[in-house]
């Protein structure tokens, strides 16, 4: 298929929160203390909330940033494309892109919402994350319609209020809850407690897939404190893997038959490796540990329960049919430095071709729609949804590449460890 | 090809000490502090050396017990085959699993020797490593020339020391180093510091390769500690990713054009995908991070040093010109759980049916005699090193599946994660 005439559905793209989010969410008894947005003396602007100040507004949000300044974070509002924070130029650089519809992890509340959940007052934590939710699904996601999969943060720390949480928002067409890797790092009961059942069980009811991204446990994969970021940035990825093998043999998989979870920016390239690796981890071992998945196989129990995504992976594309053909989706990841917006049509082109059109679907938008239940044709024709339709209506947008203003960048240069750092503990 | 026409050499293997191994070797003053074997009052086998007792002689030794009881470490010497620690028992294992040649890291030192580093002191220490090293090199790959592989344990408190104890024992034809796969986990300075050039200029000078085990760091995969330890299982051998990352993006790389390291256990089917990721990571990023291999892709410099290698690995072997048919060698894993003993010839045939037989010799032993500069057809020729040759000459040997003495049984079991952690750590 060539570039223009694919539709394609990122499933792992961040919003950068704007900072009158709040307005119109919160109730009035909280306003004063919900987050906040202040620019410090240096000029950069944070995020304030319960005392804290939260330093990362936009994740390494460098979407339209000449390659040599990845490692400069923005600081401010104004060093970022407003398509980071700015829903109505948001869909321009996704029509610029190409992108038919796509789904937004948070930025400064972490990627399962730890920064609210730290909170003492439970109560105002609730408000908080009942009002983001809100303001994702109905002003981000409720804007430009069948244009953004509506995504939910979780209730860390009550799984009770988690699931009346997931019941609330898959009333108002939310069927995705962004977690974490692994509540046992963030201090939370683990996968294998039993503790989140009923969290389990609202997403089962409730048609919800779990989203889970790389970096979402608070665990850095840094190998020395002297080692280059290139290092990290190398890893993150694979080790997604260790929640795949932490939920695969857990009793969740067993308990919750109709359980998903969804493996964000984890790659596909190691899967195969991996079903193998457990298969075997079953056939020498189970006689002794006990797993029992009734018969299946791990790997026939990882295609039941795993959506896996690519950025863009020759690997995991030639590989596709080892991995499960239902069970691969695409991602952009704007506006981080992984992604290749403007051009991923054209690079995810290059690694599909020729590969029979039907598979090319399910990856480019098909799987995204049934995982997330999600159906952007709901508002707009197919033939409106092409790359080539989208860029014609993007006609004019500026996607030139610039630089941070010179002043700034000085300014705005940490170690690059300290900003690889921040967003593997986002 | 036919599993009885392969010639294997294993890359991988493990000797448990035999409770006599220092006479002969230490230094008549150090005689009464070396370490050595008692038994304990609950009928265990324990090394003792510097006021310690390490609790593991024998790692997971489970060759010949039955699948049911490889979460039952072997606690005393008559529990194991004779083969884990007589060398000419192991000959006879090896021959009845059709075996040519073995390399085998040590058990109760730690794979990196960490268990000696630990003394204060460090005259003693370094008497009693090279005693290890001059018994491993005279004795156990002595005793059946063109059988063992010969390694090397590592002087870890003392680059300079390292190196000398590196030419010293290359004098006497070993080239192969067991090494940490992180020493600052261990409390030593990193991959990225200066500090252990001296080594790695010995063992460039001396043809030696550096071969790094899954769980050498002292660092385990435990995702939680209510984890099920099919997880840790399952991700122990991508984890040596970590090590490869490592030591691909360090300085060492650069410095040392000549320097080979081997990840040992560490399969090979995530390789693929792990050296498109360093490429993607070079190509996104290099431009802020300085990466600089001279115009070199990572994955180009990544087969110049890794050996890697697997015990049955069908998608690496499926995928094995994306890895580098010079950078694969075949490992058994003999005593461990892991491993096929003794049909693993069969399980490899399987594997590699349809392959071409130069592909197939290559990971079988050609890789493997050139990455360790070892040649066993200089004992024995080629037809007698064959799967059939080497069984026909273990005729009569037994190789059936014993259980543990009931008694014993339930003596030694302890709790499952304690006994796969033990190995991680080792």
């Amino acid at each position: 298929m060539n570039a223009e005439d694919l539709i394609m559905i990122s499933v792992d793209d961040h919003v950068v929160e704007p900072p009158e989010m709040f307005e119109g969410h919160i109730p009035d008894k909280y306003r004063d203390r919900a987050p906040r947005v202040i620019r410090q003396q240096d000029g950069a602007d944070v995020w304030t909330f319960n005392g804290a100040i939260i330093p990362n507004i936009g994740l390494n949000a460098v979407a339209g940033r000449p390659r040599e300044e990845y490692g400069i974070e923005p600081t401010a509002f104004d060093e970022m494309r407003p398509g980071c924070y700015d829903i109505d130029e948001r869909v321009k650089d996704m029509n610029a892109g190409g992108v038919l519809a796509s789904m937004n992890f948070p930025s400064f509340p972490g990627f399962s919402g730890r920064v609210f959940a730290a909170a003492e007052d439970k109560d105002l934590a609730h408000a908080v994350l009942r009002a983001y939710n809100d303001w994702h699904i109905d002003e981000w996601a409720g804007a430009h319609p069948g244009r953004i999969i509506p995504m939910a943060l979780p209730v860390l720390w009550d799984a009770e209020l988690a699931a009346e949480e997931v019941r609330r928002v898959a009333a108002k067409g939310c069927h995705s809850l962004t977690f974490t890797e692994n509540p046992a790092t963030l201090g939370y009961p683990s996968f294998h407690s039993e503790h989140w059942d009923p969290l389990w069980q609202a997403v089962c009811d409730e048609n919800v897939t779990v989203s889970i991204h790389l970096g979402s446990s608070g665990k850095l994969s840094v190998t020395a404190p002297d080692a280059p970021v290139d290092v990290m940035i190398t890893l993150q990825p694979m080790n997604i893997c260790q929640a795949a093998a932490d939920l695969l043999w857990s009793r969740v998989i067993k308990k919750f038959p109709s359980i998903r979870f969804a493996l964000s920016e984890g790659g596909t390239g190691w899967i195969p490796y991996f079903l193998d690796r457990v298969d075997r981890t079953y056939e020498m071992h189970h006689l002794w540990t006990g797993q029992d998945f009734g018969g299946k196989l791990p790997s026939e129990v990882f295609r039941e329960h795993f959506l896996t995504c690519f950025i863009s992976d020759p690997v995991g594309f030639g590989l596709r049919s080892l991995i499960g053909i239902d069970n691969i989706a695409w991602e952009c990841d704007y506006p981080h430095s992984d992604s290749s917006w403007p051009n991923a049509p054209e690079e995810l082109a290059d690694v599909a071709r020729g590969a029979a059109s039907d598979e090319i679907n399910k990856i480019t938008h098909e799987n995204a729609m049934r995982w997330y239940s999600f159906d952007p044709f709901a508002h707009r024709s197919r033939d409106q949804s092409t790359v080539g339709a989208l860029r014609a209506e993007a006609a004019g947008h500026d996607v030139s590449t610039r630089s941070y203003d010179k002043g700034r960048f000085e300014k705005s240069v940490g170690t690059e460890i300290g900003k690889l750092a921040k967003m593997a503990t986002a």
